[in-house]
């Protein structure tokens, strides 16, 4: 029996993926039926042209979950559905979660992908090779909670040269993701603690606050970022800030305002500041801004960097830079947690930052970053009599102001007609309303080619001029 | 200028860390001298009859360090120490802390120890290499917080049949370790807990649930385990239990306790008892004892498993099974939060367990255990008049306890004296101190090869009786 599948090499979703689906739906919907033989993985991946592994993962996937069975000997066939109920929602389930949001959309602004093409993936999987090679079994057992020397150390370097931070190697700790390294924060700064956060700002880290049961003030910002009177009125003791590119708004704070912040922080106690440094590696005009952790004198910045959007969010690695005397209550009372990151995995990572591969990758995604950006503004131009753009000349997304004050529902469901998904900078509201956020919207480029973000603008301007 | 490097194959540290660490000392000793030129990666190599990758990364850390300097087209060469002295106590410190406990004993019965000769090192590198082959690039991209669902529904199967585990894929949650699912856990539990724990128990959960703020009650034990009327009296609202080899007094929970305590938890309206199954995959005699979530009808029982021990402690994974209305809550309140394992890590991870792989080495290791638990049994009779043995044909540790009541730290140093590091079983004691304790020692034999442990055991004899 011969499996008519077809495969979209451009899909967001991989080929294995595609192969499982298919046969997933041929099964529900009745068009194969329980007992039915399916071709080998070998000869279905000669007859699609695509690996043998890619076949057998489908394969695998189905026999995991119970569509299909392999009989010894004889090969692959359909199973019987009956008892299989509970596996299916599940993973139909699974298999929308992984569907980016903008699934059915020409053009998708999502402000959350990142452009994944151009990830040197042989590199990868070269230092990979390399790092399990036979006489590195150590990579197996139980590294360092803090994370392996030698990768913060490479941090450390990084951080130094690049971002203007200034540690020692005992005060950055490696964590699987910034919301795990919140959650060990917490435990650090303990549960009696008022957290300032800039409104709008990025959601997650709000809801994060939240579970661990923290009050959070959403404090309002001028075009310079938090207002400090608003910080100091708000009666907390930690704000958490994204200086160098504020999320959503674009906004750069200038020195003026992060020396006010510091100081803020130094006339209490026991004030930090939780600096957010999620996207600085890309600018595309002026001076790099150097990170508010290299300002701090009296040790009251936490820093927290990641590699989720500078290498690739299947990476689950980012780090936290303490100030000395967290460092010290990070020991006495959290220092006992084992290491969230496989020491292998850090390993690869040290490989990849110390033999100078980061850098390089760096070097061509903000290229790659700059010539999406420029082809945004460029298409984007038509839209600036009616719009205000902001945000630019930085990270991955901009922000397009109504000047008419448009609202924000009425310019996304307008783009939706126009196959053109946008967000609304609402989203990422934690406060009130302001009249701000009700006709702006999100427009993140890094996950679209430039022909695909010329498009996108140009469906936009003809639905929304 | 050649560098004679004694290398010890034998050594728990890597030759890498063995080339570091000699350099290290040459340098800090000065034996090796500013401006000095070393060998090139390959020359060292040749010499050592190592891979070029292991030099390379001794290079590698020892630049990161900045002990030595490469010049382009000259070589490495020792650098000025000067200023270097934040980075060298760190890395010392690094190196100690990934020293075994028991460095420079002649036999070290550490119950934290693990077998990893015996791990399939070609099967996991295979796996890898196949898991990043080019057309499976979605690796890269974000996956499911709750973790993907192959691999949950891998673990089902394996929990279903070898652990009689009732659940569906839903109710898995795959997160970096057991101490990072605590902390989840805790965000779905509330912060308003009591938590009951066996006395003596795992100090490390205990460490967990006191630095998340929890009231903890040490729960004293009979020969069948908790005390359900101490537990009633205690007043908790949870109990962290290990009904099948308890640690660590290796007691295995009979189901009429079991009974007890399921019929406690339900008594309550929101009570709940966390099963701990850290090592149930290795019983030498009897049939193995089903997990206590598999008696559970009223959705009481959450069930902590990890492969930290039967696979490898750098392997940072873990998962949970949730009671149904306790899913609902984490969605609710925790399902926003990405996971903490890579995405490739949990497919090769996939690989390995629906490849077969999985039951293929737990088969091995559990013989393989078996033959060093019989190997400890039978060098360690001559001390059975003196000593009563416990704990035994489970897991990979037994527990000796002098019959005279001789004190724990008497043994302890005694062993030391004839170079056998014991541990005695106060350690892991969260409460007053019972006179059981204060003479009971631990033997971990997992990590020691079966001549190690009869020579452990003869030297224990020697020394004791």
């Amino acid at each position: 029996m011969e499996l008519l599948i077809p495969l979209d090499s451009q899909s967001k979703k991989s080929l294995y993926e595609q192969i499982y689906g298919h046969i997933c739906r041929e099964i529900r919907e009745g068009s194969l039926t329980a007992g039915e033989r399916l071709p080998s993985t070998r000869m279905l991946a000669e007859h699609l042209k695509v690996s043998r592994s890619t076949t057998q993962m489908a394969y695998d996937q189905l026999l995991a979950e119970g569509y299909i069975e392999a009989r010894p000997y004889r090969g692959y066939f359909v199973s019987q559905l009956d008892g299989l109920f509970d596996a299916i929602p599940e993973s139909r389930q699974q298999m929308r979660r992984e569907e980016p949001e903008g699934e059915g959309y020409l053009v998708d602004f999502s402000p959350r992908g990142i452009d994944l093409d151009s990830f040197p993936y042989n590199v990868w999987r070269k230092i990979s090779r390399s790092t399990l090679v036979d006489d590195n079994r150590e990579m197996f057992h139980a590294g360092s909670p803090q994370g392996e020397p030698g990768l913060r150390e490479a941090i450390r370097g990084y951080l130094h040269t690049a971002r203007g931070v200034k540690c020692s190697v005992e005060q950055i700790i490696v964590g699987a993701g910034n919301e795990y390294l919140l959650m060990l924060l917490a435990q650090i700064l303990g549960s009696q603690r008022r957290i300032a956060m800039e409104n709008p700002t990025y959601r997650q880290a709000y809801l994060v606050f939240c579970s661990l049961g923290y009050p959070v003030f959403p404090t309002e910002m001028d075009e310079n970022g938090m207002n400090p009177e608003q910080l100091k009125a708000s009666g907390a003791d930690v704000a958490y800030v994204m200086p160098s590119h504020q999320f959503p708004t674009g906004i750069v704070m200038p020195v003026g305002r992060r020396q006010e912040l510091l100081r803020w922080a130094e006339d209490g106690p026991d004030r930090y500041l939780i600096e957010d440094d999620y996207d600085s590696e890309f600018r595309y005009r002026g001076k790099p801004v150097p990170a508010l952790q290299g300002m701090d004198r009296s040790g009251r910045v936490i820093y927290l960097g990641t590699f989720s959007k500078c290498i690739a969010p299947a990476i689950r690695v980012s780090y936290m830079v303490l100030p000395p005397q967290l460092v010290e209550r990070y020991q006495a009372q959290a220092g006992f947690y084992a290491s969230t990151v496989s020491r292998i995995d850090q390993n690869i990572l040290y490989q990849f930052l110390s033999q100078g591969y980061f850098e390089r990758h760096l070097n061509r995604m903000r290229a790659i970053y700059k010539a999406k950006h420029d082809a945004l503004l460029e298409a984007a131009s038509p839209l600036e009599t009616a719009f205000q753009i902001r945000g630019e000349y930085a990270g991955i997304h901009i922000l397009l102001t109504s000047r008419e004050g448009r609202r924000e529902e009425e310019l996304i469901s307008l783009a939706a007609e126009a196959g053109v998904k946008v967000y609304g900078l609402s989203r990422c509201d934690i406060g009130a309303k302001r009249e701000m956020e009700t006709s702006t919207v999100i427009l993140g480029y890094a996950s679209l080619t430039e022909s695909q973000i010329r498009m996108g603008a140009e469906l936009l301007t003809s639905c929304w001029i």
